[in-house]
């Protein structure tokens, strides 16, 4: 099945020039959302995660099934404030603006210095996936990799990543 | 297994006065995390959903696997601006403030008039949920129910909730 048939672009949004991957007909379809969970499960399974971290909102939908899938807890980056106990924080700049993202400081007491992959929809920038990545690192996790649905890799945001680390990406533009 | 023993109260949050329900904790511990999925999804698997509609952000925690247990589509009814195409708004009050909540005109368009279950986290006063379950029907879906994975029974959110439908709820607080 050829999952971007289910990706629509979406000019102008959310500013002019941007191009914009809207993922929702790929969410509401239940065979092609059923094989882009799957997917994602294989691309990852060898890291063999303890966490993980789901970047506030869109990542959500896709880390807390695959923590189910692997067997691993979901742990969420959450913006500024939204998060109710005491948390990390950590600037990011991101396409369009530049805002604050949070982790729980105790996030990861189930299983210290576990292993933590970073999932999100979509790695433009890469400013996003960075600061989440930090604040793993801040929250005492072990980052093992970063797990994208899509890769928009004219703007080469894995370059902002550890380059030790591997970034995958089941859809790339 | 008891999940309420992973759920941590953090009082007066997000104001005073306001005695917060804290997940993050069963979501971070696999097996709890894993349990509570397979309790929802037999919760509510008589329902036969088409489509599960997950509230933005932390509704998705849940509505996004529960698609995929159940054979599902999942759409997401999201916060003003955040949806790229041509949106239904709806206002609702909720338990600290007023705010708009969207839903894609064709998000149903694979299934039109399909059954759609309406999922979040938590049923405080019900505005953010009847502003989705009305949601559903402005895009021309058929609401069947609604699911929680906490309801504070003592703010009777369930009344302001169409009662010929079930409102159902793992925890009750």
């Amino acid at each position: 099945m050829d999952l971007k048939y289910y990706i629509k672009d979406v000019p102008d949004f959310p500013e002019p020039g941007i191009l914009f991957r809207d993922i929702t007909p790929l969410l509401a379809e239940p065979q092609a959302w059923s094989i882009t969970l799957d997917r994602l499960t294989q691309l990852v399974a060898f890291l063999k995660p303890d966490y993980i971290v789901g970047i506030e909102s869109r990542g959500f939908i896709f880390a807390a099934p695959l923590a189910l899938d692997l067997g691993a807890g979901f742990v969420p980056v959450r913006k500024s404030g939204k998060l109710p106990r005491a948390t990390f924080q950590q600037q990011y700049s991101l396409e369009y603006r530049t805002d604050t993202l949070e982790i729980h400081q105790d996030c990861f007491k189930v299983k210290p210095g576990g292993r933590v992959l970073v999932v999100d929809d979509v790695i433009a920038t890469g400013g996003t996936a960075k600061c989440a990545g930090d604040l793993v690192g801040l929250a005492g996790g072990t980052l093992v990799g970063f797990c994208f649905l899509i890769e928009l890799t004219f703007l080469a945001g894995r370059d902002l990543l550890p380059p030790e680390l591997p970034c995958l990406s089941l859809l790339t533009y």
